[in-house]
């Protein structure tokens, strides 16, 4: 966004020094240090999130106080945590102190127990209490995120007193833009937006300036609350407890938080790993791996179902070799059909276009879908097996393909919600489960039509 | 997120109403009104996500003008598009005057040209020309996306006058939370927060009070610069023009829906399929089919490979048909492997963490990443299949294992950001085209090993 001519070339000076493995003498440190401190905030961003948490806490160092506080405020948790071994108690205690609750709350999530612990008894006596309000929800709630520092702002108050109290505690606040208003007992009477109110005739009541709240529950599901920022236009909505007092604030910046943090979820899981939960290039080697292989032997696990499924047939395998050449093709068919549905169905389920009493109607669209693209497959296959091979190999290859797919897209569109409804995740069930699923019965119905068909 | 129990019994009673296929008579549609009128914005976009875009103009010609245009504001552009078909010319006009000038440009994208034209030419001539401005920018970039209607801010006012001003103008303005400073010829020489603004002391210049800017150009990639909003913590960024002259703000919630739509389209792309862009139970039948059957397609065409393959070995087939019971097995383990490798790197291009520089860190990282899964999985085939079968299958399990593992991951993670780097998108060679390749290429590996171990 800035000169990138003369930019880069300090960003690449940054990341050479790095590179080298050489301990730093002292003029390294004062050039690096020079360089560091010309760089914008974004890229000195950029260029703390390719490094190991060696490296990264290296240059943390290297900077004035504020900008390193501001470079550790925003990045992922993940990494924050990693850094933490790499500081000394001094500073990780500044950077945790300068984090918003919420914040604080999210990163403890990252940490082993005592050293979570060791870091909220570093906080003073009233920031240790508000972040353990946070603490006090549970995790996946709206509570767990949400700002618990609100202004006080009652309907009885003028336009002019109420601009003349949030100047006086804006300090104190994470947002002054959204503005709930309260009774004397903390109930939410209405909302307020700052721009409203900033407009408004110095003497007008709050009363009759505040609109109905759009608000949610402390209790409620966060990524669900965070998916209406978007269509409801909003930077904040005020949470409330089950009497409809008010507790916090979601602001827009933790709810883009949580729906980044859900999709990259959400995207791991489908391509059967888990989420980093921070910047590919910083997270070692070991992590990466054991995300994986988890997920990589019960995959292979499960998929010991096709061999056992293929030794039923051995005999129909072993009188027409030529059967065995279409394998992949059909599996892979099955497959990409089934993750084609899944992947819309764990799509829309995220954003909330599609609830779990949707199934019926989704299991109606996707049999459609599927016998559609089915058909026309099929008619593919049977027309070039028929050309290349025979005609009773291009009907079986023709009828497995429309069956199949008709199988998937339907499968594949009710996982995700059969997932919901027991309460695993949807997007688990996406792909490398449907393609295991559509593996196994696929292979089953080639080979019931191929036997019907080609009489062995 | 409110009282859930009173609010459900009136949406399902709406939704029964508009899933009869009866003409609506007067007393139903009186009813519906009603209905419609109780209902918390929130539940009513809900609903009109999940209905066909003729009930969906039915309800919003239902409601009274100012919420059906809430409504309409809040749909997806794709919804909105269908919409336009179904609601009367005066109330087109009507929905498209009220939306936000770049928003306007998103929905216009959707529509064919003579309907687009028509459009723009209800528009009275001040917005109209606003539109025009960000209509001249390319799609995909910020231009596009921007608002451009900005406040006239110069650094040698007062904070007393700032103030001032921007209480006469806010309404013409989408945002007066961030706010940039021009000088006289409109180059952009700082930003400044409404909130110091609003603390700052009434006598205070401007120029005193701003900050460094933190700006993007008009011609900027979108959704780079969109995902920048979060680590920065910022609710609006200056665009500026080659000259560095101010020609708009990036707000936070055209950023939000910029960033939603890419994943939307990524996890599309990844699963072999493309984003409805509109919400799944709204989206036509045959709108599915297409947006399905292409990718289909050309993935059963390119599976075709593995069928070449296959026949190459069909004399290796026949002589140990034992060989086919693996076929799945094998050729799943690569997909997923790769999907595992090809998802995180995609992901980690999308958020910016990768770049397509990284090839060489990426393809060892992904390598050495290969080995270790493989070498586990490897470990376990061969003991299992030498316990079930015999030693030297056993062998070839094994070792097939091993190298799929090893070249899939390594596939999967460069793939995405070759493709980048020849600028196709990496989400499409995410997921189902490494699947094609590493069965083809696993089959291949499969059989070399077959034939060395066992010597047919």
């Amino acid at each position: 966004m800035r000169n990138k001519s003369t930019r880069l070339s300090d960003v690449e000076a940054l990341e050479k020094i790095l590179r080298s493995d050489d301990a730093l003498d002292p003029e390294i440190a004062s050039h690096l240090q020079e360089l560091a401190a010309r760089l914008p905030l974004r890229e000195l961003i950029s260029l703390v999130e390719r490094c190991n948490s060696v490296r990264a806490a290296l240059i943390l160092r290297l900077l004035p106080r504020h900008r390193s506080i501001a470079v550790f405020d925003a990045l992922d948790f993940g990494q924050q945590a990693d850094l933490i071994d790499e500081l000394g108690n001094s500073e990780v205690f500044e950077f945790f102190d300068s984090l918003e609750p919420e914040d604080r709350v999210a990163l403890l999530d990252e940490l082993p127990a005592e050293i979570a612990d060791r870091l909220l008894k570093s906080l003073k006596k009233p920031a240790r209490d508000v972040t353990g309000v946070v603490l006090g929800y549970e995790k996946g709630s709206v509570g767990r995120r949400m700002s618990p520092e609100v202004p006080d702002i009652y309907p009885e108050m003028t336009a002019r007193e109420a601009l003349r109290q949030l100047r006086a505690t804006a300090r104190d606040l994470e947002t002054i833009y959204t503005l709930p208003v309260v009774r004397t007992d903390r109930r939410l009477v209405g909302v307020l937006s700052f721009r409203e109110l900033f407009q408004a005739p110095d003497d007008k009541p709050l009363g009759e300036l505040m609109k109905e709240a759009v608000y949610t529950y402390a209790s409620a599901d966060a990524e669900e609350t965070a998916r209406w920022f978007l269509p409801l236009d909003i930077l904040a909505i005020p949470v409330v407890d089950d009497s409809r007092r008010l507790v916090g604030l979601l602001t827009w910046d933790d709810a883009t938080d949580i729906v980044e943090e859900a999709d990259s979820e959400d995207t791991a899981r489908s391509g059967g790993t888990e989420a980093l939960n921070q910047p590919y290039m910083s997270t070692p080697l070991f992590k990466l791996v054991r995300l994986r292989i988890v997920w990589l032997l019960v995959l292979a696990v499960s998929a010991l179902l096709t061999v056992q499924v293929l030794s039923v047939f051995e005999d129909t395998l072993a009188a027409a070799v030529v059967l065995s050449l279409f394998i992949p093709l059909l599996t892979g068919t099955g497959g990409n059909t089934g993750n084609q549905a899944a992947t819309t169905v764990t799509r829309a389920l995220a954003l909330g276009d599609v609830r779990t009493k949707d199934l019926w109607a989704v299991l109606w669209r996707e049999l459609r879908v599927g016998m559609l693209l089915g058909a026309a497959l099929g008619a593919l296959g049977l027309l070039l097996a028929s050309l290349v091979f025979d005609l009773h190999l291009g009907i079986v290859i023709g009828a497995t393909l429309f069956l199949v797919c008709s199988m998937s897209a339907t499968v594949g569109g009710i996982m995700p919600l059969v997932a919901k409804k027991v309460g695993a995740d949807p997007a688990v069930f996406s792909n490398p489960f449907i393609s295991t699923f559509c593996d196994a019965t696929g292979l089953i119905i080639y080979f019931f039509i191929a036997k019907a068909v080609l009489g062995i």
